[in-house]
């Protein structure tokens, strides 16, 4: 953990504390379904690097300090309701119909240490929580910016975003790609989230069109280079490393960016995507200085 | 389907088009993932009678002809919202690892006539997409209705909901239950879906708090009412008329009313709810015709 940045590790840590304190919450107020609960606390607090928490909290910081507002307790719940959704995403993808992944950062996957039934239900029960956070009435934003982001979010984690993009990965492992389908599937599949973070980041911080359309343009390529980095890491990385069986993309026979420029070619095509999510915020250089520091720690991450 | 009423009938068609219109522009602006968007329209499109729509219509009408407004158009989206969220519920329901169940409605369940991993993937996009509709932009209702609407219907489905009741549905199979549990995994798993589909065809109609109690409280006792006869039914009924193999629930020995009352008790108890349901609407005794009518055809449906 030691290359990522203090202010990501300390948004992780909050965006951490403020998801147990509400499974906390949940178990006292309903105690029906215990097991369920717990299905979902163990997916949710499994040691992930928050990296789409802590964009939406930067993403909020930079617009929050450019428009001059005070959003921050309102971002790490819109953090914290983007990791659920995006946990919900990791179960399913890890069932036996899906991935078959016994394996989830080093730990059993959710229906390893439950079984497929509950974690069905568990990554159900997960997505329905991202949008019940987004529209409770203690969270202190605007009905209009609330709806803004059950909007963002429903639309990247949707058939038009992330669950298209995992039915593209599925049929790709039956079929060859070509490098244009494999960046559509990877831009639906990991990029919408990640581009909905940071988007979701600015409706918090009061944001206005132009700059969410700046955030949107690094966002996108932020999502790419992210890929190919996941992609990279696969291919080179260890299973103590990743915590998940090594090369199980490739060895599945799915598409990927290393098949199409081999190892030195996708570096530097990560990189590439890296300079032009940067130069989309020149406009706002000043305040952007945490974003620009995760698009660079995504190129250089070995984990 | 000659038992149904006529208004029933008519907003079952309604939301069926508003449906297939959703998929067609689905289908329009997005083709990278034609199957998966082909999953769930079929998972929503197989001859549901459309009683949580048929709920969220006639509620809403009750709601706006009181408080005089015109919202018939936004009532048909949000009942449509409810009924892909409902069809996700049954779509994950029906998989091998839950219900395993090979026939929905007289057709083959999802996963049989795609796969399981479509199937997972076309539930998880259907709930998705319920929430996107509740927030589109050309829903012609205030920001702070929609949020209602995304509150109310997130709460239902979650864990301290419908996903929360099938989880208890499925501990119910491995031991046996009281009644009182019986009753509590019922409204979790049947009645909170019910419950909010009254409910936010209100809040679309412009129901005040003083309605949306009363609405909340009829709803309550028609979704015990209506799991009550759907274990008579599953306990008495014909593979030809309910579309799926008869004593399922009860031959996997799930708890059951018809268990602990037996089928004279049970259709008494049935009676009992619809009788507590209507009583919660005498204010608006004028405006509830339809709110009556459904909940007096529920203990008479033979299907």
């Amino acid at each position: 953990m030691s290359e990522l940045l203090d202010w990501l590790i300390s948004d992780a840590r909050a965006v951490d504390i403020w998801v147990k304190r509400w499974f906390k919450q949940k178990s006292e107020e309903q105690i029906t379904a215990p097991k369920l609960l717990a299905a979902m606390e163990y997916a949710c607090l499994n040691g992930g690097k928050r990296v789409r928490a802590g964009l939406v909290c930067a993403s909020n910081r930079m617009a929050s300090c450019y428009f001059n507002k005070n959003s921050e307790s309102a971002a790490l719940a819109v953090a914290a309701a983007v990791e659920l959704l995006h946990s919900y995403s990791l179960i399913h993808d890890d069932l036996p119909a899906m991935d078959d992944s016994d394996l989830r950062r080093g730990k059993k996957s959710t229906h390893k240490e439950f079984d497929e039934a509950i974690a069905i239900l568990a990554g159900d029960a997960l997505q329905t929580a991202a949008f019940e956070i987004l529209t409770e009435q203690n969270l202190k934003l605007t009905s209009s910016q609330k709806v803004k982001l059950v909007s963002h979010l429903s639309v990247a984690a949707g058939v038009s975003g992330m669950a298209g993009g995992q039915m593209l990965d599925l049929e790709a492992e039956a079929k060859s790609f070509d490098i244009e389908c494999v960046r559509n599937m990877q831009l639906l599949k990991t990029g919408s989230l990640i581009t909905a973070s940071v988007v979701m980041g600015g409706v918090v911080g009061g944001a206005d069109n132009v700059m969410i359309k700046a955030l949107s343009n690094y966002s996108e390529n932020l999502g790419i280079a992210f890929q190919i980095k996941d992609d990279l890491l696969d291919y080179q990385g260890s299973t103590s490393q990743l915590g998940k069986p090594v090369q199980q993309d490739n060895s599945r026979g799915k598409a990927s960016y290393i098949e199409h420029y081999g190892v030195d070619g996708a570096s530097k095509k990560a990189k590439e995507f890296v300079e032009k999510a940067c130069d989309s915020l020149q406009d706002y250089e000043q305040h952007a200085k945490e974003l620009y520091s995760i698009a660079k720690l995504i190129i250089k991450r070995t984990y």
